[in-house]
């Protein structure tokens, strides 16, 4: 038995407990306080076991759920861009990669090749895993959006244009999940929950 | 397309959004907060990626996963019982199998069975994806106590013989993990983390 492995393997698990300490913008539906990105991620996985029927080609599910559990792991370093800040995304790439080499490297190499390559892959958004797990990624923010009556919207004073932009990828992944996508963003400037403009 | 299973999935995902705000007695180890279940089952669906290799038997890691991401959803409902209360534990049984009944009957009836099913699996911890996937669901708070300098363990005025008792069932599924295990709880009676007696 190789200790180094495992004692390596649980440095990882234990540094990772630090993405329960990073905030998103959404609101929780039930409680009054924001969103860390480790339950966003659990929320993430859950979805994908749930909805994988609505890809609109075949995926790999437990590849699926492995990206989602990872797909935010960088921000253990790099913190939460929020998706419609544009200073802070034209710098993230670089801060994530960053992030990764490290945190990546905290695994035996065997271990972070594989896990780097999933999130790469993730980021890249190019295979039908990579396209199903983004429009989740897309969707569930939606989703706390619109059950908080826009809470993050209205705070952040963001537009419906911008809404679509963001959440056009939704489509490449499940054109059924952009049907519901789009639904809640036309309630929602409906309900004015969503600036129209 | 059967938009009642679509809107029965989606009304399944926004109800266990709750699971975050469940808490249980372990403290985060980089925050001064409780941690929640949803967090929680993240990291345990990433210690079962990390560590599958350590697994005294062979698992399927994808069933693995699903079960650490499903084990607390019943929690929604029943509440977080600790593991150390007795009282709560004699009835906890009853109140998660009634939870377990609405929660997973939000889902199609396929989707639901499926869930339930591999959560009573979990439940067993007779098959070897359960027995591991409950080594890592007892491991990881053991982690999170010595971590934390047994904050948890102390404010309940838990005992060797206890925290012991309850673990055991860690080398059912890992012998690796069993020996990480003791070593802990050793360490932690010798620093003070930890009642002897």
């Amino acid at each position: 038995m190789d200790t180094s492995r495992l004692s390596n393997q649980i440095q990882f698990i234990l540094e990772i407990d630090k993405l329960k300490g990073v905030l998103r913008r959404s609101y929780l539906l039930g409680a009054d306080r924001r969103e860390n990105s480790a339950e966003h991620s659990w929320h993430l996985a859950m979805m994908a076991m749930t909805l994988v029927e609505h890809s609109n080609e075949p995926v790999d599910i437990a590849r699926v759920i492995k990206m989602t559990l990872i797909h935010d792991i960088v921000e253990v370093d790099a913190g939460d861009t929020y998706c419609y800040d544009t200073v802070g995304w034209t710098e993230k790439e670089e801060r994530e990669r960053v992030a990764a080499d490290r945190l990546f490297g905290l695994l035996p190499s065997d271990q972070g090749l594989e896990l780097r390559t999933l999130w790469e892959e993730f980021e890249s958004r190019q295979t039908p895993d990579a396209k199903f797990a983004t429009a989740l990624d897309r969707l569930m923010p939606l989703m706390h959006n619109y059950h908080t009556k826009g809470r993050a919207w209205l705070q952040n004073g963001i537009l419906r244009a911008q809404v679509i932009e963001r959440n056009r990828p939704i489509g490449e992944g499940s054109k059924k999940l952009w049907e519901v996508a789009e639904q809640l963003i036309n309630d929602a400037v409906e309900k004015g929950y969503l600036l129209p403009q």
